[in-house]
């Protein structure tokens, strides 16, 4: 197992609106999906939170026209409703895959809670917060004061808990713990949204999040009780994504 | 004519990355329009750049859940293509409208060439970039490094010139003296996307632009070949957005 870029030791990197930051979020309309490209100006480093399979050329290109290298494609955990671009990227870039140690999915690098991803001057910790999947996690980017929330918390939402390895109290709990205890003004930002929706924030989402802001009772009878259909992709997606998006 | 809040000084607002000031993309999916929240969190005076009808409760709810108070409704230009929410907003909130002199549309407030719309401590200036429609203009948030460009430039695109007051050179020259004289860093938001972008540069647009990084002449002919269809709303947008949106 690969290592480079990742350390154990929790590091603050650069000061909050360090103009060296680089930050671009990207849309699937097909799957609703949000994927993050962030960078270091200075070192061209950049990593690709969530990439879409389809979107590979564009996420590539975004790359590319900004001026950095892909040095990690990272995911928030094992998709059930698009297929990761991360092993495309793999194949036609230098850079190394990112997943949660309890995802059980392949990739070059594993994470578990407080590593830290390096990229140039800037450094996303990892915060477990399972219970739509076993290997969720929540990468916090403290000196640009945001996180990448992946399906535990979506904005005025959360993912679901009725397939996979989902638990509602687990993900109640992962979210409180791990999310609402980041500091009110942080900027939260989701792998999904259906309404027109791109970020929110720890205040409002402790505030007015239906069913988050509730007691664990009351969201564990919300989540039980939301007779959702069948993920159409999900047959194809979890497979493909516990290898990385590819066959090898 | 109410010109509070306006200023014809260029007034430089505070430094970037300034803590207090609070952003917010949101999209309409049905007409690709992209509307910006933008307020300053110690005042609490939020604007919003052009707001859809459809998307006037949510817009709303982001305002109310953010704490934030709507002085303005914005537009960039007449829409072909969504009926604005301004009227609307303007019904169930206490803010006024905003629109270029040379829109031909109804508005509270009417800018121009280097008029200051402030919100706090904030300021945006306008730019007029005429070619799409004739009371086109670009908002310059200065202090924040960015700017919203309606539909004068889109991202790795441009707005159509073949109908209400369109001319391509017009357009040209609108984009290259007002926009992509602006610093290389400058973040532009775009009234539109249909691929899944979110933002650009003008570092980017000026390189990467299909259209726009083209000579004047070339720009011409390729705007000319187009062969667009012809707008779905245009007919029931262009007369609704004259009056703000709604009829008195």
């Amino acid at each position: 197992m690969i290592r480079s870029g990742i350390s154990a030791i929790r590091r603050l990197s650069s000061a909050p609106g360090n103009s060296s930051f680089f930050f671009r979020q990207l849309f699937d309309h097909e799957s609703s999906t949000y994927t993050y490209l962030l960078g270091d100006l200075v070192s061209k480093e950049c990593i690709l939170i969530d990439p879409v399979l389809e979107q590979v050329e564009r996420d590539k290109q975004a790359v590319h026209q900004t001026g950095l290298n892909l040095k990690f494609a990272i995911n928030t955990h094992v998709h059930a409703d698009h297929i990761t671009g991360t092993g495309l990227l793999k194949k036609s870039t230098n850079c190394k895959s990112i997943i949660s140690k309890y995802s059980g999915a392949k990739a070059d690098i594993y994470v578990e809670d407080g590593d830290n991803i390096e990229f140039g001057q800037f450094a996303l910790t990892v915060r477990p917060t399972p219970g739509h999947t076993n290997g969720c996690v929540t990468y916090v980017l403290e000196s640009q004061k945001c996180a990448f929330t992946g399906d535990a918390l979506l904005i005025r939402g959360c993912g679901r808990t009725d397939f996979q390895e989902g638990d509602a109290a687990t993900l109640y709990d992962s979210v409180h713990a791990q999310i609402f205890s980041l500091p009110d003004d942080f900027t939260l930002y989701p792998a999904h949204d259906y309404k027109g929706w791109t970020a929110t924030s720890v205040r409002e989402e402790k505030l007015y999040n239906p069913r988050l802001s509730k007691s664990k009772e009351q969201f564990v009878e919300i989540m039980k009780n939301l007779n959702l259909a069948y993920p159409k992709k999900i047959d194809v997606a979890v497979p493909a994504n516990r290898v990385c998006g590819i066959q090898d």
